[in-house]
């Protein structure tokens, strides 16, 4: 069992974290920051510590040397700005810890992963607020894609949309054998399109073909069919998954953190530079894309269906 | 049963469309004649209507907006001058129809789906025609592969080179489950090489490895094979192939078209690009490798060895 | 049988060969060489011959037009510089035979196909050797990826990391069912990474997410593993490797050499032009990272970790 220390400074940086990432450089910004905070340095030396936030609830086993992060949003797991911008500070602090070398994602919630970035973030909103959530969505992005740390992502509910892109930046995916759980790229089913850099982590992942038809279906894929088109790595019994990511991950701590880094670098850094490249385009063509009069129609309609369906 | 009003514009078209060819801009050219004729506005509002010339034969059912392609040019459906402009021609038109969102492929002749290029319009001819003949060629794929419609591909016979082109240049791909009938880009078999937008195209939907291999040897696959490596997205019942490609297409037009055409041109614009980047230059490459002596002398043998086959 | 005319010339180039590296253009530089030597033309015309030398034995069947190279070089067939100078030095002679139109690479040495680079050559030794020994993998590489020739690896025995490169670069591999026997890029084993053009090898041929697994955890593969993520083509009977290699051949080369060599060279150019633009930089690149400290320790752990297994 772990021990949950919970952290305060991280609850409160709920606000601030925010401003952070109107500032120029949201990575020096939110590490300096952390710097200052006396409790982010020399964590208690006990072999096994945690902190919790509003959304996220992170245990360390230093002894394994291996973190688990949960994703602790109710009822769905939104990506909501604040969700986003706290997942990013954990992983530059975990990142920065030398003893934690893999990383387990997962969710606190029976049936769902992340059910995606949080729609009430793109409706009836500044387009200052738009390009601010979506800096973050990139940035999110960035900091799992190209981490040092090796991610696995234990998928144990449905992972459409952003939820999937969360399980597609990982090292390595696990997903739990209910038919009932789905994962997928579905933007088009939402009248929206999946930005160049989902679909690239796509493609890198399943081939051109596969994420075409994918991609133009807003295709949903039961864990079966995630394995056999290779969305997933492996599919296990549900209450099998976190053994199966704990065990896949002493597999992959095996190698030299060293050459395993450099390989994976090597891999995905021409896959991250064409975003780092245009990333301010990409801001800007989000922001326009999602201030259309068809677009906001089209996820007030969304909204509205899935309040009903609540009902 | 659709209703078929033949049109005989189109069939007059059959000299100036070559024409338009030579002209600085294929696109522009053609959109402009249509724009000019009275017949191609404002069809009758019946709930179906056809048109046909020569070649092909263009049913669009406005209750569905599926148009249905059939490819009347007996015996094999050969690729000629003149069907490529009209292929075109109709691809335009039927782009410009709002009402027509989708587009079936398929032959008229049972056996074959398309032989591929003509052969005899590269064989003993002036360069400028064999420079006008790629160029017809080059447009077909640009506009079929770029297509705003759902472009499905019923394969009820055999699709060698070229016809596996015009295969793989739409969404999807359902072949009649005919061990007789083959697929494939079989370019190296008569001394020649598939163009690199034919490779690339091919890699798109097989991968880089498949392709080398099958490029190389000039593999024709049968149905179970061209599925197993994914030249084909399905394979039925040689009777079910028609009503299969209006299923599916039923499925794909399910989804919002802005977002699954933007999908799409994001996933095939890098490839269309490399094309258009070097247009002339492919023509000229085309115009001079065909213009060699050896090459003129393979298709000279293959010609001989197909008529004597014939008698 | 074949009959085996042993080249003293061959074994008299040890040394200088490994000179002609230092030399600013090695290719320029060999092929001088040969066009000097009298009895590099002008072989006795016989049906079949042959020449030995340390450690490559080649064989030249005139009637097939194939020849089989057969890695001599106990116990493991190392890739030591000599051994990659000669490997280079043959492949160019028999490039520029123009009866030999195919080449069946192979090891004499029961269960080992080939271990990989010689480490001996990558520990203590100057920048210079380190820089000579790198350019002649480069070399190697080069010549066996872009060979007119077709080439196909006939796997009789373990083959990882330098020995599974040279499988990589070939047209078509066949490995002998043997569960003992492994082939895969291993480097992150030994704590080293492979290099961007063993990576882009991979990749042509796996795809990127099965490249990306097997590269950051070094695995090593059963035959039947291999032939399923599709690091091998075809997986037989040991004593089936070498006629199913002739008989693969037979195959290939009913295809005309002309049009297979532009298809083959369309799709691997690019791949190779990625090396060649940056030969130098990534020459440095090998050196100074093999030169570290802390890579040469791991090397040194390594061959006492060999030489411990040994006694």
């Amino acid at each position: 069992m772990a021990l949950r220390v919970v952290s305060v400074l991280k609850r409160r940086l709920g606000g601030p974290g925010q401003k952070l990432l109107r500032s120029g450089n949201l990575l020096s910004a939110t590490q300096h920051r952390w710097e200052k905070m006396p409790s982010s340095v020399g964590f208690p030396v006990t072999s096994r510590r945690s902190f919790s936030k509003t959304a996220l609830i992170v245990d360390v086993d230093h002894n394994l040397g291996i973190a688990t992060m949960k994703m602790n949003n109710p009822p769905v797991n939104s990506l909501s700005l604040e969700l986003l911008t706290n997942f990013v500070i954990d992983l530059e602090k975990l990142e920065n810890e030398k003893r934690c070398r893999g990383l387990i994602i997962t969710s606190a919630s029976p049936k769902i992963f992340s059910a995606g970035l949080d729609i009430t973030e793109m409706y009836g909103k500044s387009s200052a607020h738009y390009a601010e959530f979506w800096k973050a969505v990139q940035e999110l992005w960035l900091k799992l894609y190209m981490s040092n740390m090796v991610v696995i992502a234990a998928i144990n509910g449905s992972s459409p949309a952003g939820g999937c892109l969360i399980s597609l930046a990982g090292d390595y995916r696990i997903m739990a054998d209910n038919p009932k759980y789905t994962i997928g790229l579905n933007e088009t089913l939402l009248g929206i399109v999946a930005p160049f850099w989902f679909k690239d982590t796509l493609v890198n992942t399943i081939g051109n073909r596969a994420s075409e038809h994918a991609l133009q279906l807003g295709l949903l894929f039961s864990p079966t069919d995630a394995l056999r088109v290779g969305i997933v790595d492996q599919v296990v019994p549900e209450d099998k998954v976190q053994d199966t990511a704990l065990n896949v991950m002493s597999r992959w701590l095996s190698i030299p953190d060293h050459a395993r880094q450099l390989t994976k670098t090597m891999m995905r850094k021409p896959t991250v530079d064409r975003l780092l490249k245009q990333r301010e385009a990409d801001i800007k063509n989000f922001v326009s894309f999602i201030s259309r009069d068809s677009i906001q129609k089209s996820l007030h309609m969304y909204m509205k269906h899935l309040k009903e369906r609540k009902e």
